[in-house]
């Protein structure tokens, strides 16, 4: 295929000239434009849009960052913000940081070099270091997870709050003795619900016991399995557990396999609301998150923040989503 | 930020002078590469990476066609592409086409424009013509979905074998009355798999009977659900249903809610194993692709295309995965 120096050389002109045509400045005789134009048709050249967005600059490339894609959490997130993006003729460029540093590392260059116009982290093991200075001079938006006190927007929902309306509808219920499926502490959704589900468990005067907190590597559905064993091998079981979310809950359910039954033996609530979570049998009582809407909000505040308006963090609503699990 | 216009200005130069330092080209003076260094120091001025991979005429761009990634088969076959494209210092693209060819047209022109590399399609609703087309000149790896006599290289299963032995599988189990859920068969792959099924009830001389047989719109969980629903109204139920996907499969199992249990009433066979095809109650009998290594190949057979090298295509083996909706 002809570059842009065989155009030129075709044509008689310099390099810049054939520049000026593809970009239609005015400083550019009929003759001479005609000229360029009659070498693009012959050498059938086409202009890079890498060339094009690269004088705009402007990618029209959103980066999104977040740990896997493997959980469903993640895809109706991702869904809001693709078709956000494409509506506004944005691409979205989802990377999978896998936890790793150094992939961080490959994504917030591309946005320092300009192949992306900014990014949108959904990341909880994000390096926030980093991604502040990045947030300096490049437009970054914080989704579902966010830094407390931290300058950086971000569209989240009230964990804490979810949390211990959560706890509290398993006490409703009669539940005194109630289990926590956590995942790891260093993630500040982590330490939101189990403030929420202490809170809860505070108000009505019930025991708060260490064994009954089980924190999980991952949010596998096998992270929730183990969880449950381990939890109905405790001399005092608990009668209801809250799974921060619902991969975990799913994984918890399963463990009951037979021996117990939710929610007679055991009652159990989850978070996300993911699209199995009415699939399980019992179905799966959760909090519902906005999911494909704060992905839209998310691009939208990207968008905002890419034009230099300046942008403010948004606590979406969460509902409490009773099903089988809790009241068979 | 300073531009190549400001650099050349600040140093005295032209601005070609100043790509051919960028570039290390040999053709430029010790004491001119000097001054152009200083201004990119003093200016600081950091190079578009856009450039740079416009002058190498690379994106180190794969894009990823799909048509949604609720569907968890896709979202493993992603891990397996993304993995391995990192490997080689290549990102992904996910580009979801919602069956919307107007989207397709933005990603082939994506790759037109040589801002991408090459494509791996995973959509069965792609426009084979227009992806015809961008074959000739261009790098694209067809997986999963493919065209039959088709010149464009693939990595899939044998459908039509997997669809077989699933209902094989069936039938050696003492049903009789065999149900398909199959999807749209405008698609390739619900075409084999319709096939397979009817190789085996022809070989055990079973009946075919057209309202047995179901077409879904989509392959969410809720179409496998109203395909049951239908299935279990008919005056002449089946004994047993095979799903061309777990998703629908799983959908199936939960209609099945409490009026019929599986497999005692009827037996259920899904197609994909993906993760929540082990947490279903009961757990669900599937045909696994490797769906990993699916997508560890394509993003291989796609880098030796880029490489100008002869990509043949590859039928991976598929498993029969037995679980308790069949052998409770």
């Amino acid at each position: 295929m002809a570059n842009i120096q065989q155009i030129a050389k075709e044509a008689g002109v310099s390099v810049a000239t054939v520049s000026r045509v593809l970009n239609h400045a005015t400083s550019v005789t009929p003759e001479t434009r005609s000229k360029v134009e009659i070498a693009i048709k012959e050498l059938d050249y086409q202009p890079s849009m890498l060339g094009r967005n690269l004088r705009n600059s402007e990618s029209r490339l959103m980066l999104v960052l977040l740990p896997s894609i493997s959980n469903p959490f993640y895809t109706e997130i991702i869904n809001g913000i693709q078709n956000t993006a494409i509506a506004h003729n944005y691409n979205i460029l989802l990377c999978e940081t896998d936890s790793k540093p150094e992939r961080e590392n490959i994504y917030f260059n591309m946005v320092k070099n300009k192949l992306a116009d900014g990014i949108i982290s959904m990341d909880p093991t994000v390096n926030m270091k980093w991604l502040n200075e990045l947030a300096e001079n490049h437009p970054v938006i914080l989704c579902s997870e966010y830094e407390e006190g931290g300058s950086i927007p971000y569209v989240t929902i009230n964990s804490e709050l979810a949390a211990y309306q959560a706890v509290k509808h398993l006490i409703k219920l009669g539940n005194e003795k109630i289990a926590l499926i956590n995942s790891d502490e260093k993630f500040l959704y982590a330490r939101l619900r189990r403030a929420g589900y202490e809170r809860a468990l505070k108000e009505f005067n019930l025991p708060i016991y260490d064994e009954w907190i089980y924190h999980t590597k991952e949010l596998e559905f096998e992270n929730g399995v183990q969880a449950m064993r381990i939890l109905l091998q405790l001399e005092e079981k608990p009668s209801a557990v809250f799974a921060v979310s619902d991969t975990l809950a799913i994984g918890a359910l399963k463990a009951l396999n037979g021996g117990f039954e939710a929610p007679s033996d055991i009652a159990i609530v989850g978070f996300d609301n993911i699209s199995f979570s009415s699939m399980t049998n019992p179905t799966l009582t959760t909090i519902s998150q906005p999911m494909y809407k704060m992905g839209c909000l998310a691009a939208d505040m990207l968008m905002s923040s890419m034009k230099g308006e300046k942008v403010e963090s948004i606590v979406l609503d969460h509902e409490l989503i009773i099903r089988e699990s809790t009241m068979g």
